[in-house]
């Protein structure tokens, strides 16, 4: 069974780890990752979304901090301090920075972003399919309350999204292009799935890719998994995105942001924790083929009856 | 009393410390530093020699090792390894990352090199200003026997310039130009001093940046120190270098390499080793200035006796 994945970062490497548990065959998993935080940082280029997955997925990941390599130091970041290089609050670990370098080289070297991506794949059994939303770089804006515009990573990293976003900008993304195999792997698949990532930050990005709104409009089958159980995000701060687009903090609001195919959306099923069931009569009058599952991915067994339960017909 | 040093990195170096206690203003001394064997590795953008002087300056050099950072680490270098990145024999410290770091992403926000030093040379009280010998990006490449062209840290560092070279190219320097501030240094100071670094792939550059040599020709003194001693180079591997251009590995051959301001050379006067004072007379009856004094840099009083015989009028 083909399948192909929407994602951002934690969250939805939680979700492709319980996928690739779910399947026969973890090569037929594609996941399209977002790079709407990727960012150039003390001179290297930064793919947070892209690492983390793959970092979960080769099981080198920091499980108790929650991001990041496990084993880090921070030597290189001391430096940079010291040098009043870089920003302070942003670090860098010393083997997170090893991805970074070689990333950077790659791309100096010419390599396309999706190519690097290819690479970095290479290094450990992952399994699965590796691909940036996109090869041109866009990186994600926050306009705040008083008018100042900052990079997406300062918002959330630096000020942990406590000043009020009024709008998210994509500078240049009305230019950019699917990746190479992006397109085809939506359409190609047998099911594509909306991991619970970010609606605003993560997975909107890649809907705002020209193209990518247009493959899910051809694909066999468009199935979301809600971020939000209980009326709260799991993780991270995605409730201050939604604030800012005027999305309200709710399983059935991010269904209705997101849209149904019928209705010029992008989904035709939606996977609402038990905590939210009363949600899905509502939904259901409207015309949503809802299912109501246990959402909470706390852990692999967890995360692989979620993917199974996706992947139903 | 103002005194400009042309240099390259460890014996520049010590050269440098030397004058540093030897004169009673080290705000008096600019050094013009060597880029020819700058590059790009990983990603970023490294400046052998001025870091090199940087970290010997501030006391932060392995003296032990004789390159680099005391007290280095390994880790990111390590993880390129494994990302099959970068160049397996040319290792990244981690501190030393710091630095390019800190460099790529200052030049990545716009500041030029010279600008970039200036900053690096903010971090330690190191004293004397140091200034890159051009703004312009001129990385020397080296040609072996076989015809193969390869950048000057693969033919010196992994290859340990076994391979015979038979030229070194520097591609653009006929374009570049001297970095703000060079030729001034030059012309202004009372007596500017040609330090015993390699005189092809060290010195060399300098002089080869359109404008340096003319500066000379207008400054007051030019005094240079020979690097090589009893028929020897004193570190490095400049007899190669040598060999490769037709110069003898002797005092009096590069003496004659660099030639008298007189005769539309770059020197007034050249310092000899002791053990080569049998060469002085031939100099003497082409009517060079030489004076023999003791050459070996092997400790801080010793390298400032060099610097004082380098400054006697």
């Amino acid at each position: 069974m083909r399948v192909t994945v929407l994602a951002g970062g934690v969250g939805g490497a939680r979700f492709v780890k319980g996928l690739r548990d779910a399947v026969e065959d973890a090569d037929e998993i594609t996941v399209v990752v977002n790079t709407g935080d990727d960012l150039w940082l003390s001179g290297v280029r930064l793919q947070p979304d892209i690492d983390s997955i793959l970092y979960a997925l080769a099981g080198v990941n920091d499980t108790e901090r929650g991001w990041g390599r496990a084993g880090e130091s921070e030597r290189v970041s001391a430096e940079l301090q010291a040098w009043g290089a870089g920003w302070p609050w942003f670090t860098l670990g010393d083997l997170d920075l090893g991805t970074h370098l070689a990333r950077t080289g790659w791309l100096r070297d010419g390599l396309a972003p999706s190519q690097v991506a290819e690479r970095l794949g290479a290094r450990w059994p992952i399994g699965v399919r590796l691909l940036p939303m996109t090869d041109t770089e866009v990186d994600t804006h926050v306009v705040v309350e008083d008018g100042t515009r900052m990079h997406f990573q300062e918002w959330w990293t630096r000020h942990r999204a406590s000043l009020r976003a009024t709008a998210f900008e994509s500078p240049g993304i009305a230019d950019a292009r699917p990746a190479p195999g992006v397109v085809e792997a939506i359409e190609e698949a047998d099911v594509v799935v909306l991991a619970p990532s970010n609606p605003v930050v993560s997975i909107g990005p890649i809907l705002a890719v020209p193209g990518v709104r247009e493959a899910l409009g051809r694909a066999r089958r468009v199935v979301g998994v809600s971020p939000i159980i209980g009326g709260k995000v799991v993780r991270g701060m995605a409730d201050a995105c939604l604030a800012a687009i005027g999305v309200k903090t709710a399983a059935d609001a991010v269904a209705r942001h997101y849209g149904r195919r019928a209705e010029g959306g992008v989904l035709d099923t939606w996977l609402v924790a038990e905590e939210d069931a009363a949600l899905a009569p509502g939904l259901e009058a409207e015309g949503w083929d809802v299912r109501v599952e246990p959402l909470w991915m706390t852990d692999p067994e967890r995360s692989a009856t979620l993917a199974r339960a996706a992947l139903r017909p």
